[in-house]
């Protein structure tokens, strides 16, 4: 269960400026959030339907507090499809490059700012099994609520890791022992040829900039997806996601 | 180049209600819109750089309004990318399920709603070749901005047919020689025993609730795609572009 103490306060004591609380809705990712020991939460708001599952799933937060729906509504912010729960809490401690070792897969994102997208490749990433995704602190999205709802629970199972500096975290992530694999289209070599490593880092670009000149020359392998269609491009998250299934499905 | 003729007029003659008009808005969605012959357009607004960018394309479309950012941002709707082009249109002509013959591949969709994957769905349905995409005509997304935007270009290459009744339409698949094959976590055979089907129809469900009954009844092989994470499951088009790229890779 996540915690319930006060991270202001602590933050406070630390002279580190206060995160931005992230309000995390929609069943799965709010659940996720609240199954999670490491998440700091400040209030649970609920439907009493939703309270209700809540308590058939065994879980009866502390901070728990019955809305209806309208309110919900409103917490969640227009549009927001809250499936009457919702989670304020903060965002996830930072985490350190060197937590990487040792796993089987990473995703790595060079400049990929969408919210939908990041969550949904985070929920991919997690459904693959990867043990991180590693993208640059700026021009990367918040740790908002929109990451956390696409990504449906992943991010509470795949950590992340914000870095300053993308090339010399790629070579990191080599001295780790990862063979890092960019996708970039404008290759000849399919991702069909990456052979069993024992560790790979799948590296991504933002749709239309693709990866930089930098990050592509820390790669080891540049590798296209074959697509016989007369539109050449995919959505990035759907890019990320036939690249984690092409790269696990032989292990 | 796209049509310019009066489909207003047209649709009174015939009883029908005129249909809603979509805006079309984006670089790639909206030069796909001016290029595809099928597509009435009523009016193109463009910045000067976007109208630059159109000429050395070759395309000085007839219509043509130059108009600043912030008109274009007023047209393209609040938080739309429209990258300085926004083109007002119809909805393409409803197609019949009968062009689907001879296709090797198509997806039939049950009643997913959300038109950002929809239009993803598409985008990748275009990036492999895909014949058609079928459809509910009730609880499907309308053709919208939105939908478009989120296809890039893939709604002017892959006719999109709404069908009143998804089982019925099933059975005409068959009957059109196609392998029905559906999207289910549930079941325990892999996307990867597809073997060498001429033609191919990937069925899928919304999230969280799957593909319906009597639709999975309808299907050949249900197929499950192999996760090893801790999150057993993925946004609708992630798990359909797994699906066809794993349908493809060995044709």
């Amino acid at each position: 269960m996540a915690k319930t103490s006060k991270p202001a306060r602590r933050h406070r004591r630390s002279g580190l400026a206060k995160p931005a609380r992230s309000i995390i809705c929609g069943w799965h990712s709010a659940l996720a959030a609240l199954q999670n020991p490491e998440r700091v939460i400040h209030a649970v708001y609920a439907t009493a339907n939703a309270a209700n599952r809540l308590a058939e799933a065994g879980l009866v937060p502390s901070g728990l507090e019955i809305r209806d729906n309208r309110d919900i509504d409103r917490l969640a912010g227009e549009g927001a499809v809250h499936q009457g729960l919702a989670v304020d809490c903060d965002p996830l401690p930072d985490r350190d490059l060197a937590g990487i070792e040792g796993a089987g897969l990473i995703v790595v994102l060079d400049q990929v700012t969408d919210p939908h997208n990041v969550g949904a490749i985070l929920r991919s990433a997690a459904a693959f099994g990867a043990g991180a995704l590693v993208m640059t602190a700026r021009h990367g999205p918040e740790d908002t609520g929109v990451l956390a709802k696409a990504a449906s629970g992943g991010l509470e199972h795949v950590p992340v890791i914000r870095v300053a500096n993308l090339a010399r975290a790629l070579e990191q992530i080599a001295d780790f022992g990862f063979l890092r694999v960019g996708l970039d289209s404008e290759h000849d070599e399919s991702i069909e040829s990456i052979g069993d490593a024992a560790s790979l880092a799948l590296v991504l670009g933002a749709e239309g900039k693709g990866l930089r000149r930098l990050t592509k020359e820390k790669c080891d392998r540049l590798v296209r997806l074959d697509m016989p269609g007369p539109i050449a491009s995919l959505n990035v998250s759907n890019a990320a996601a036939i690249a984690l299934y092409a790269l696990t499905r032989r292990r």
